[in-house]
């Protein structure tokens, strides 16, 4: 096979990469035996200038076949899902950071010097205070510019100004959640202005993606055993990660189960957070 | 006639009010023999809820029957007819702005202390440099809002400890130019941090209107005498101001015009900027 160029969701051309591919199978969990057998698959149907959303459909096809290992794989996918409205995904960082120790608030308004502002997430924990934007995009390619990290940075000057005026600077920091990917410009600014990011793929070690795999906090739009109706029912009511399923089960009586569905359900949940 | 309530851009319920209704007439120059026929036959085509967008279009069939007089009300529309994109905005203010009196530039690249930025226009006169940020909406009803004002400021505070820092602070100032109006917000971060913004209808004394009609600065979208091809091709040669098209007749040859019609917009033109 010669070289072959694969398009990406952000429309950069970029050469193809079994040595990427794989990682990506790896880091998704899924077993070495079924793994070589991916690759070569999914190397029979590319063509120049393939969409690398027509690998990943591949990929979640072949996964089918293999109980409970699609859900992880498609995580980013499962993200999205939570669109239209960037509202889950708040609750969804949210209830990440507590399953990490901190104490969290959503949606809190604050007042600057200038303006009172809607804060995403108020956290805390031991080492300090952390003002949380969260920037969702349903599309996958489209980053978080340099305009959000800017904005962000006035917002928080403006709080340290106002209503955090006589917090300590150095207990009270900024962050930046978001589900896509951040421009190098975005970057660059964050980490000379000391704003964290947490970005799709970035930091290498603490990405977003580190931080739900680490102690597998998937979303429940991760479950291939619901529709996205149910999905939708348990996000309306408050349930956004699996783990939270297993601990209230008799929400799944609102979803119209059958007791065998109810079974491959919570089954699969296990899988996942097992 | 009860109480009728309209609809405006934005979605918002107002009491029809006659006197907004005749100040807005007055303000585009319409002769007042003309003023109270038209307003009597708004009234008659008035019913609950409607639309002010209606309004406007009566206005402006109503307005075809006065030779050269939709072209100053239709202002609003007529800016808007720049998009989709910015830039011609972006070009129109600077063509204002060098009207008045400034030397500007557009599409600066700055050096900030973190990054790098791209500054719609930079103007300069001898009170000063000013630092503008363009922002254009071609969708009426659409806000300019607070996220806007902060990252404008710290675009701003970058460039002022980057490209800027042997600048005086109180020569160098930052400016937001739309063509849409701002939210509460979104004024009074710019008021508290030091910004100056023109808007549409803010400040009353020297908004965007009044930076073009106390010049006659219109720009060439508002001819009723060109096609939407025509003004298009004006714009992507840079003539986007009436005046210009008086100082730059030429261009007119490549419009593809009659005699007869090439008169007809020199007229409207010369009526207009006159």
């Amino acid at each position: 096979m010669g070289e072959i160029y694969v398009i990406k969701a952000n429309g950069e051309k970029e050469l193809f990469s079994e040595d990427k591919l794989r990682a990506s199978i790896k880091r998704a969990g899924i077993p070495d035996s079924y793994s070589s057998r991916l690759i070569s698959q999914i190397k029979e149907v590319l063509y120049p200038e393939i969409p690398t959303s027509i690998i990943y459909k591949h990929i979640t096809n072949f996964l089918y076949g293999i109980p409970h290992s699609s859900g992880k794989y498609m995580l980013k996918q499962a993200i999205m899902d939570f669109g239209p409205s960037g509202y889950p995904f708040e609750k969804y960082i949210a209830r990440i950071l507590s399953y990490r120790g901190y104490r969290t608030e959503v949606d809190v308004i604050m007042q600057g010097r200038c303006i009172t502002h809607e804060v995403d997430i108020v956290a805390e924990n031991e080492h300090g205070k952390y003002l949380i934007e969260c920037k969702f995009h349903n599309l996958p390619g489209k980053r978080t510019d340099a305009k959000v990290a800017l904005y962000i940075h006035s917002r928080y000057e403006d709080i340290m100004l106002g209503e955090y005026r006589h917090e300590k600077r150095e207990n009270c920091k900024m962050w930046l959640v978001t589900n896509t990917k951040c421009t190098t410009d975005a970057l660059s600014y964050a980490q000379c202005s000391g704003m964290t990011v947490y970005s799709w793929g970035y930091p290498t070690q603490t990405s977003l993606q580190h931080l739900i795999e680490d102690r597998k906090l998937y979303p429940v739009t991760c479950l291939s055993t619901l529709s996205k109706k149910q999905k939708d029912l348990l996000l309306s009511n408050d349930i956004v990660i699996c783990q939270d399923l297993l601990h209230k089960k008799e929400i799944l009586e609102r979803l119209n189960l059958s007791h065998q569905e109810r079974r491959k359900v919570l089954s699969e949940t296990e899988e996942l957070v097992g």
